[in-house]
C-alpha cells in the first residue's frame, strides 16, 4: 500500500519534472500536468503524436467493459483535442495505443483489488499494461493528462509510468439528501472522480430532510419522506453500472438511528416520540431518532437492509449513526426503563445497544457496516469500518482496537477550506504515524465529504471541484508529494480538463454571476467578476452563525455566496505576487506594475459596481465588500508607493492603515475579501523601509 | 399577418421603451428586453414579484402538453433566478400567473394557425390568455423575457402586451448531413427557437455525406450512408414530440435528385452512372444525381415518402432539388436520348420532368411539397412551396406565379453575416415589396439555414446564436422594428439567457480557447482571448477558397477560426466608441481614456501570446493576426496622440498608415481583424485635424 523503496530514487525526479517552471524549461520539454502524481515517472524523448489515424488496440484479456472504457477514452481525447477519433478496426498490436490487460477483476470490486498499472510512452506509440481492468482505467486517465497541443501539434510526451495508489478507499460522499443531487449530476461527478483515480462514491442517501431511494418494501419512505426527488431503484442500477464502468464502488449510506426524520413522516412508529412528521426544512441537528426499544425498528431495518442490500452490490453498508442528540430518549419514559433494564447506563450505552443489533442484520445480508465515529464501540465485530469525522486520532485509537478505517476530518469540502489545507491532511499523521504496520494497514484511506446544505445541483461542482483532486492526490500518490506549490500549478490545469468531462464548476460561475449583474454592460459585468474573483464565503460552519434568516432547503441558493468559488484563484495568485515582491531585495518593476494596475482596478471597481448596485438587489448585498475592495485598493497603492519611493511609511500611517485592514478583514454578506492579509503585508513592509528604492 | 394600424399608435411607445439607455432611464423603470419585440407594449406602473411563493394555474381549455410547458416555464423561471419553484396545487384563478386558453390548437400544428396572445403583467398577478396553446408557449416564452433581478429581489415589470407574429413560418434549418447534429444539440436547439418564438425545424437530413434517418424499407440507407451517424425512427418521434411541446413544426428534407452520394452507397442503381460510391468526404457540389430516366427510381422514392411521410407527420415535405451540376446526366446516352423522346430540351427540362413526376409521389402521401428555387416550374400545382436561397426577386417571381415562398437567402447563418446585415433582410423587400396584397400573402416567411461544413456538434451553437435571434425577430415583429442598435441591446441579453436553457455558444468558446492555448498562466490566456476576441472567420465562401489543405468532414474543427463567434461583439463595441469619439466636437476624455487603454492592450498583446505561440501550434497559427493587432494598436496610439494633442497627423503619416492598414485588413489564417476599419477612421479623423483640441 505504502510508496516502495524505489521512490527514493524516482521520487525526486518525479518532483523536479513536475515543478519546473514553465519559463525555465527547455523549449521541447514539456512540463506534465499529473494529478495524481504517479508514483514514478521516467521522461524519455520525443513526442507522440495524436492525430487522426490515432488507434486503441486490446491485447491479452478483454471484456466488454474495457471496450466501452476505450470508446470513452477516444471520445474524451476528441474533446481534448478537438480532433475527431472513432474506435478502429485493425491489427490491435499495431495500434497507436496498445492496451494489455492480464485478466479480469472482481465481479463486484472489492476492496484492495490490484489497482496498478505501467504506461510507456514513445515517438512511435504508446502500450498501457496493467493486471486488470481497475489499472487500465487509471492508465487511460493518466495518458488523457498527458495529451496537450504542442508547437507540433496534440501529443503526449515519452515517458514510463509506473503507478499504483497509497491507499486502497479513496472516495467522494455526496449528501443528496438536504439537496437532492439529480443523476446527471452524481455521473459527471462520477466523471471527475475518475479522472482523479478516486475509487469510492459514498452515496448519503438518508437524512432529516430527505429519504432518497425508491424502497419497494416501504415505499412511504419516499413517497411521504422525499417530496418526490428520489432515485428510482432502475436509476440506482444504472448508476451503480456507470461507476463500476469506472472503476468505481458505491457505498450506500442509510443513517440511523438519528438523521432520521423523513423516514418517520411515512413510519412514525419508528420514531422514539409519537408522530405525525414532516420533511425537516432547516439545518442542524435534530431530535428525532429511532426507538432501539422496539423491537419492530429492527424488524423493518432488517427488511429494508435486505432490499438495500440486494440493490447495492457493494460489500460495504454504510449505516451513519452520528450525532443522536438523545433528546427523543430522554424524553422517552418506556425508553428510559429499557435503558435501565438491560443496564445500558445512558444514552451512550443505548447507542451501542442499537448498533449491536444492528451489525447482525447488516453481516446477515452479507455486508460489512461501515459507521461514523460514534458506532465505534469494542465490542462491536473487528470487520466493521470507522469513518472518522472526528480526527485522526480517533481514527488511530479504532485501529488499535483492530478496527480499520477511513478518515472525513479535514476533507469535508463544505467547510471552504482552501485546497493545499486538505492537502496536508494525511491519514497517516498524528496518532496515525505512530501505528505499527499491521495496524497502519487498517488505515484503509479516507473520503472528502460534500454535505449539501449550501450546494444545490446548480454550484454543488464548484464545491467539490477543483479541491477534490488535491485529495485524490493525498490518497494516491507516494507520501512524499507534499509540495503546495506544484499541487495548485496543476491543480488549475485539471481544473480547466474537468470541464470537458461536463463538470460544471467554472462555467456556472459565470452564469451565476450574470444571474446576480442582470443585464449589464461589459464594464458592469467585469467589475462585478473583479470583485467576486476576489471573496470566498465565510468558513467553517460561520454561515448558519451569520445567517440574518434561519435557511432552509426553500432558500433560493443565488448570491454571490453561493456563486463564488470556495477558494480563490486570484486571490491567491495575488498574494503570491506581494511574497515575491516584498522578498525581492530590489523591488522587481515589472511586478510593482502589475500590483500597482491590481490596486487601481480595485479602487475604481466599486464606483462602476455601485451602478450595479442600484439595480440588483443581490449586486447591492455585496455593497460593503466592494467599498472595502476598494479602500484596499488605495491602501495598496500608498503602500506601494512608499516603498517603490523608498521612503519607511510613517508609524501612525501604518496604525491607521492596519486598524482599517482589520474592519476589512470582518466577513460582511458572509463574504471573506480575500487578498486583505496580503496587503497587510505589504502596510507592514512598506513601514519597516526598504535597501534599494534610491536605484530606482 | 402584417401588423394592424394600432402599431402606427403603440409602435413609437414600444421601440422608445426598448431603446432608452439604461443611464438615463427613471431608476425605477428598468428597460425591457424582448426578442423579438411584440406588437404592442404598454408600460404599466410596478412590478411582480418573483420569489418562491410564485405559483402558475390554468382557466379555460387544457391539455397535457400545457401542464408540460407550465413545468418548463417554472423551471426555466428557477434557472433564470435561482429560486427553487414547483408546480403548486390551489385555486387556479388565484396563481400570481394565471394562463386562460380559449380551446385546442390542431392536432397536428399546422402553417398560419393563430399564434396571437395577451399578456397583463400588474403588481398583483399576471394574466396570460390565448386563443390556443401556441400563443400561451410564446406568451411564456415573453413572460421569462420579462423577469430580472431589480432592487426589490427578481421581478417583471407591469406591462400589457398584445403580440401576434408578422410571418406564419419562420424557421431555422439545420444541416445533419455533413456534419451529423447529435439529437441532444438538435433539442437545445430547439429550445432556442421557442425561447424567439419560431415555429418551425427545417431538418437537412441527407446530403452527399450522409443519410440520417434509419429506413425500415431501405435499411441500406442509413447502414452504409452514414457511418453509423442516423437517427432511429424512435429518436425522430421523439424530436418531433419535443418540437410539437414547444410549438415548432419539424420539416423533413430529402435532398433529391442531386446531393445525393450517400443514397447510392447502398442503392447505386438509382444513380445516373454506374457505381460503386462511398460516403462523400469534401465539401462542395458533386456529380452523382438520380436517374430520372430510372422508373426504379420513382418507384423507390415513392416507397421512400410514404414511410418517411408518416414518421414526419408535418404537412410539408422538402424534396431538396437544389444544385444538380448535370455531368452524370450529359454522360449518359441513355438519359440524353430520353431527354429527346420526351422533348425536355435539356437538363433543365429533364429537372422539372424529375420533379413533376416527383410531386404526385409527395401529394399522394397527404403533403405538399417543397423545394429550393430550382424546382420551380410554372406547370406544377400551386400547392408547392419554393425556398428560395437564390433571392427575393426570385421569390416574389414564383409569388406572381401563383407559388408560396419561403426566403432563405440573406438568412444563410453560416456565411458569417453580422446579425444586423441579416436583419435588414425583409422577405417583402425588393420585388417582394411591389406585389399585390393577395401575392405578399403567398410569402410565408423565411427560414435561416445552417449548412454545417464547419459546424459540429461543438461549435454550431455558436454559429447559430445570438445572430439567430436577429432573424427571428425580422419574421415576427412588426415591419417597423428595424434599429438595429436596439437589436444589438436586446440580442446580447438574450444571448446569455441562451445559455440557460443549455445552449452553449458562449461556454464553449472558452473551452475551445482553453484547448488552443494549452496549459496556460491567467495572462497568457487573457492574451489569447484578447485577440480572439476582435477577430472573425472569413466570410461567404472564402472559407473553402482560402483553405491551404482540401477540408473534409474528418478534418478536425479546433482551430481559433472554428472557435470565435462569427461576430466579434467587442470588435463592434470599440467601433461604437470610435464613433462616439471622432462625432464628438470635443472629444470626452473619458472615451480617450478607453481607447488609449484598449491600444495598449493591443499593443503589448503580441508579446504574451509570442510564448504561447511557442508551445501551441494552434496558437502559432494566428501569429501574423497577432502581430497586426499590435501594429493597429501602435498605430491607434499614434492616431489618438495626434488628436488630443490637437495636431493634424502629417499627410504622409497618414499615407503610411493606411498602407499599413491596408496590409492588415487581409485575411490571415483565414481570419478578419475587425477593429481595423475603425482604426481607420481615427487615422483619417487624426488627419484632418481637430478643433477643440486646446481646450484639453
Amino acid at each position: 500500500m505504502v510508496a516502495g523503496p524505489w521512490m527514493r530514487g524516482l521520487g525526486l525526479l518525479v518532483l523536479s519534472v513536475l515543478m519546473i517552471p514553465l519559463s525555465v524549461r527547455p523549449q521541447n520539454q514539456r512540463p506534465l500536468y499529473l494529478m495524481p502524481v504517479p508514483s514514478s515517472v521516467q521522461i524519455g524523448s520525443g513526442q507522440l503524436l495524436v492525430d487522426a489515424s490515432f488507434s486503441v488496440g486490446f491485447t491479452g484479456y478483454t471484456e466488454p467493459r474495457l471496450d466501452r472504457a476505450a470508446q470513452r477514452f477516444l471520445r474524451q481525447l476528441s474533446r481534448q483535442t478537438g480532433i475527431p477519433l472513432l474506435l478502429k478496426p485493425g491489427a490491435a498490436a499495431k495500434a497507436s495505443l496498445v492496451i494489455h490487460t492480464d485478466h479480469a477483476s472482481k465481479e463486484i470490486q472489492e476492496l484492495g483489488e490490484d489497482e496498478s498499472y505501467t504506461l510507456e510512452v514513445s515517438a512511435t506509440g504508446a502500450k498501457l499494461s496493467a493486471p486488470n481492468p481497475l489499472g487500465v482505467l487509471h492508465g487511460l486517465q493518466t495518458f488523457l493528462q498527458l495529451v496537450d497541443v504542442s508547437p507540433g501539434g496534440f501529443a503526449a510526451p515519452a515517458v514510463t509510468i509506473n503507478d499504483k495508489p497509497r491507499f486502497p478507499w479513496r472516495g467522494l460522499m455526496i449528501d443528496s439528501a438536504r439537496h437532492f443531487t439529480p443523476l446527471d449530476v452524481i455521473k459527471r461527478n462520477i466523471d471527475g472522480l475518475e479522472a482523479v483515480k478516486m475509487n469510492v462514491f459514498h452515496w448519503h442517501l438518508s437524512d432529516n430532510q430527505g429519504f432518497r431511494v425508491e424502497s419497494k418494501k416501504f415505499p412511504k419512505l419516499q413517497e411521504m419522506g422525499s417530496d418526490g426527488l428520489y432515485y428510482t431503484q432502475d436509476e440506482v442500477r444504472d448508476l451503480i453500472a456507470y461507476a463500476r464502468d469506472r472503476g468505481i464502488r458505491v457505498v450506500p449510506e442509510f443513517d440511523v438511528p438519528g438523521h432520521s426524520t423523513a423516514w418517520f413522516v411515512g413510519y412514525p412508529e419508528l420514531a422514539s416520540a409519537p408522530g405525525p412528521y414532516e420533511i425537516e426544512r432547516k439545518w442542524g441537528v435534530f431530535d428525532p431518532a429511532f426507538d432501539p426499544a422496539n423491537e419492530k425498528a429492527y424488524k423493518f431495518l432488517d427488511q429494508l437492509i435486505e432490499e438495500m442490500a440486494k440493490l447495492f452490490p457493494d460489500h460495504f453498508f454504510h449505516v451513519g449513526g452520528d450525532e443522536v442528540n438523545g433528546k427523543q430518549w430522554d424524553a422517552n419514559p418506556k425508553i428510559q426503563e429499557f435503558i435501565k433494564a438491560h443496564d445500558l447506563k445512558n444514552n451512550q450505552g443505548l447507542q451501542a445497544y442499537f448498533n449491536k443489533r444492528l451489525e447482525p442484520l447488516v453481516a446477515k445480508h452479507g455486508k460489512s457496516m461501515v459507521g461514523w465515529d460514534e458506532v465505534l464501540d469494542p465490542t462491536l465485530p473487528k470487520d466493521i469500518v470507522i469513518q472518522s469525522w472526528r480526527g485522526p486520532d480517533a481514527l488511530a485509537a479504532a485501529a488499535k482496537q483492530g478496527f480499520r478505517g477511513i478518515l472525513s476530518n479535514g476533507y469535508y469540502l463544505d467547510l471552504g477550506w482552501p485546497a493545499a489545507r486538505h492537502y496536508a491532511v494525511d491519514p497517516l499523521s498524528g496518532a496515525a504515524a505512530n501505528l505499527s504496520p499491521d495496524e497502519k494497514v487498517r488505515i484503509l484511506g479516507g473520503e472528502s465529504c460534500m454535505w449539501s446544505e449550501y450546494a444545490n445541483a446548480e454550484n454543488i461542482d464548484s464545491r467539490i471541484w477543483p479541491r477534490n483532486a488535491a485529495i485524490a492526490e493525498r490518497l494516491w500518490s507516494p507520501h512524499e508529494v507534499i509540495d503546495p506549490a506544484s499541487m495548485y500549478t496543476r491543480m488549475e490545469v485539471i481544473s480547466d480538463r474537468l470541464e470537458w468531462l461536463g463538470l460544471t464548476h467554472k462555467t456556472y460561475y459565470h452564469q451565476m454571476l450574470q444571474r446576480i449583474a442582470g443585464p449589464s454592460t461589459p464594464e458592469e459585468f467585469a467589475a462585478l467578476e473583479t470583485l467576486a474573483n476576489v471573496v470566498e464565503p465565510v468558513k467553517d460552519y460561520t454561515r448558519e452563525e451569520t445567517a440574518t434568516v434561519e435557511p432552509t432547503s426553500a432558500t433560493p441558493l443565488n448570491r454571490v455566496v453561493d456563486a463564488v468559488p470556495l477558494e480563490s484563484a486570484a486571490a491567491r495568485h495575488f498574494g503570491e505576487l506581494v511574497d515575491k515582491f516584498i522578498a525581492a531585495s530590489c523591488h522587481d518593476p515589472a511586478n510593482e506594475a502589475r500590483l500597482r494596475a491590481q490596486f487601481i482596478a480595485w479602487r475604481d471597481n466599486d464606483a462602476i459596481l455601485g451602478l450595479l448596485a442600484q439595480r440588483s438587489s443581490l449586486v447591492k448585498e455585496v455593497s460593503a465588500t466592494s467599498q472595502d475592495l476598494s479602500t484596499l485598493g488605495a491602501v495598496g497603492l500608498a503602500a506601494l508607493d512608499y516603498m517603490t519611493k523608498g521612503q519607511r511609511a510613517p508609524d501612525d500611517w501604518k496604525a491607521q492603515q492596519l486598524s482599517v485592514l482589520l474592519q476589512i478583514q470582518k466577513p460582511k454578506g458572509q463574504l471573506l475579501l480575500m487578498p486583505a492579509p496580503a496587503v497587510q503585508k505589504l502596510v507592514e513592509a512598506a513601514s519597516t523601509g526598504g535597501t534599494c528604492a534610491s536605484t530606482n
